[in-house]
């Protein structure tokens, strides 16, 4: 089929939407309500008059205007109808949310799957089947309701849904705002090599996260990966990189996953940055979203345990992450500020007290900027999780003394980033189980205040250090590359 | 110096106890308290006469009882006179919090602590100094406030007191109990060789972890390392593997660290099962606590998500978790009561509609149990991440829906452990950041269930895989040694 000149204008940007199958419970009929997209939208189901306030008519065709783009949440056996109305009515593209075909590995289905791809051929534009579609905040478009209707400048394309859909409730959690993302299941017409080409040359999309199960056309996934990470950072998992993978897989979206090997050199060739977990990705897409990158490897952690500075500093090195020694210079400032005893004056800083000055010199603040000044080092990881302790310690003065520190703590950091001019990396450490509810609520405070100055904030350090050396590993890559 | 027999009862059982430097705002003191321990326990510091309700003496010499056991929280300068006082009542055993020795790398702080121990020596037995001493429910010391009054089976050394007081923390969000913990820091008499020696021989010790930064001498805690893991699992963190951190350990305990190489040679001599990180020790040490070994190495996922089974397939092929197909009877038996549409029916079994299905028969707790019965899987790994979908479909009926649902997991969980007799990992993931009250208070109501009923219950499936797979390579071990 010839590429429409408008296809991702009709995709990312149509101008009327309807859904087909539209009902109170649906999840796709609710999360378009929630957007903009809302007076541009159209239900379609025989079975209502009309949902969640709004008219509901019985079939595409006694819609009264042109729609860009339908939605499709039916049951896989009323499709064919309903397809050939939309073709009828000139629908643009189509996005098939019902799962039932070669994903299920019935030769029935899989046929059934075919047909489809033959009947919309030259006609319409698809979506899927076995998705869901997309989300993109400046036309309205959604995946679950939840989602932020603010954009960002992270894309997403992937495979699974779940995939799209988690990203989509970790905007809230993890403070990311997206530009585009698509769920493209079982891709009998469009592809991600299709929405790759487009991302690329994109200029809302800054970033883009890729889940890969396989490709049809392998070769042009290939090139679309290549002309992508040539523009801006791809950051991919490739699911079935082991052989019982592989079967997986090709059980989900009945993608031909192609040999572990084989990927592992596309990412390499390409300069896409392959990650191996969905926390690595998202840990990874922070790092890239809301830091500049490190001028060299060399980082400063300021942490509050001996024990686990040490083991943290191993990982550090296991990664590829350089924790040098302080300067002389250093050491006397932070001599001057750190009590000795029970601390461990070096890098890791290992300085418990350091949270409990919340004097008007010398402070918490003070000490983040002494050693970011440090000329051998890049990066900043600042580590808090000392709340309990200082509860303990400070008594019922607690809350002034946590409503000054955050300040502070927040205060320093910044101007490491803004005055000093070196990335920095915060961990508010947060167990997900914790219920003492003064624990997590400033926990969470603490995190929000370095979200709302653009930080990017992890729940744990380890995950902090894995994407700052993904963001090293992507860094260096490019350099050396320019050299070539 | 010789060693009383009873040196170890003074230490885990003493008759008397005495804070030294005891107040109102110190940790230890305010730990005590919470104890059985309140009633046979004194306090000294001359600034007070009372704290916390109870008579405080000028000094140690004056209580009017023979005290076996001090904690000691006073600053370093007055230690030596405090610990003359201490001999001369016949204390057995001083605990040491005050850092400022040789950690420091300072001169005279190195002095002081060979003065310490030259003076302590023939006279009184140390902990310490720089720790954070001893946590045991049965007698009642305690480390922190908020850890738990009954008493399991693990027991922690670490030279760090940040571990042994994450782990006192861990016990309330991740239900662990413990027999005996101690933080002994600078070790500069009793070290972790004697402690391991004892918790070798100790019934109520079924379980040990250890974080070693370095050993005075090694042959010695090579020694104890070899008998205890010859008796019982030592799960072990080595701080210090690689030369940054070996430093860092060096300037937080004074530790002579010794090489990563000879280090890994001792730990798989003697059995010890080595982990990377304090997760990975917490995870495995739920699983050794919480299961039983299982039979071999193939494990079925039960999870919700496709693209994410994918995922995780590869992480536990990855870690040597085998993930077999299913049986074809099992297939027949769950095509069933699963519909094909949108699900992979096979091993990882991606069925969210399970979670929907609380019916009397062919419910999630029947579904649960055809998988585990396959006679190709020896453990069952179930993950639940499902609770916004739910909710979204569900919708007012939601509450009805969970209770029911809740009670059929559980259910189907024990059939599994219970009836059909293969080890069950649990895990419900929960964002530590998630501020949806109520999708926080089903998965934290989800995972009180499991916990309610012993299982082993994790934040994230990677946790569960990574304590399953270390589960399977020490349960490997044991039988490969039993064959020489």
């Amino acid at each position: 089929m010839e590429k429409d000149p408008k296809l991702f204008d009709y995709i990312f940007n149509p101008r009327t939407v309807a859904v087909i199958g539209a009902s109170p419970n649906d999840i796709a009929t609710r999360a378009q309500m929630q957007t903009k997209l809302k007076d541009r939208l159209f239900f379609v189901n025989p079975k209502y008059k009309e949902v969640m306030g709004k008219q509901c008519y019985p079939g595409i065709l006694d819609i009264p205007k042109e729609i860009d783009y339908v939605i499709i949440v039916i049951g896989q056996a009323a499709i064919p109808a309903v397809l050939e109305d939309c073709i009828r009515k000139g629908v643009k593209v189509a996005q098939i949310f019902s799962a039932g075909y070669s994903e299920t590995g019935i030769p029935e289905a899989i046929e059934r799957e075919k047909a489809l791809k033959e009947q919309a051929a030259g006609r319409i534009r698809l979506i899927g089947p076995n998705c869901l579609g997309v989300y993109c905040p400046r036309s309205g478009l959604a995946i679950v309701p939840e989602a932020p209707t603010d954009e960002g400048h992270i894309s997403v394309l992937a495979q699974s849904g779940s995939v799209t859909e988690f990203f989509s409730y970790f905007a809230v959690t993890k403070n990311l705002r997206f530009s585009k993302m698509v769920s493209y299941g079982n891709a009998i017409d469009l592809d991600g090599a299709d929405f790759l080409d487009y991302l690329a040359d994109d200029p809302d999309t800054k970033i883009i996260a890729v889940y890969i199960e396989g490709a049809k056309d392998p070769a042009r996934l290939s090139a679309a990966l290549s002309k992508a990470a040539r523009k801006k950072p791809v950051i991919a998992i490739k699911g079935g990189m082991t052989e019982q993978g592989m079967r997986a897989a090709s059980s989900h979206t009945a993608a031909m996953a192609g040999s572990p090997d084989i990927w592992k050199g596309v990412f390499k060739q390409t300069g896409v940055l392959q990650v191996n977990s969905f926390d690595e990705m998202v840990n990874t897409v922070i790092a890239f979203d809301k830091t500049a990158f490190p001028a060299g490897r060399r980082a400063a952690l300021v942490t509050n345990s001996g024990g686990f500075s040490v083991i943290q500093l191993d990982l550090c090195v296991s990664l590829g992450i350089e924790v040098p020694r302080f300067s002389d210079a250093t050491i006397d400032a932070l001599q001057a500020l750190v009590p000795r005893a029970g601390t461990s004056i070096g890098n890791p800083l290992d300085a418990w007290p350091i949270f409990y000055n919340v004097a008007p010199k010398g402070n918490v603040a003070d000490i983040i900027e002494i050693v970011a000044m440090d000329e051998g080092i890049d990066t900043l990881v600042f580590h808090f999780d000392q709340f309990r302790y200082l509860r303990r310690i400070i008594g019922p003065d607690i809350e002034n003394h946590m409503d000054r520190l955050i300040d502070l703590m927040v205060e320093g950091c910044e101007r490491v980033r803004d005055k000093v001019g070196k990335p920095v990396f915060v961990s508010i450490y947060l167990d997900p189980y914790l219920e003492d509810v003064q624990d997590r609520f400033y926990n969470l405070t603490i995190k929000k205040a370095f979200v709302k100055k653009g930080f990017p904030v992890y729940a744990s350090l380890d995950g902090a250090m894995m994407a700052l050396a993904n963001l090293y590993r992507y860094a260096e890559r490019q350099v050396t590359g320019d050299k070539k």
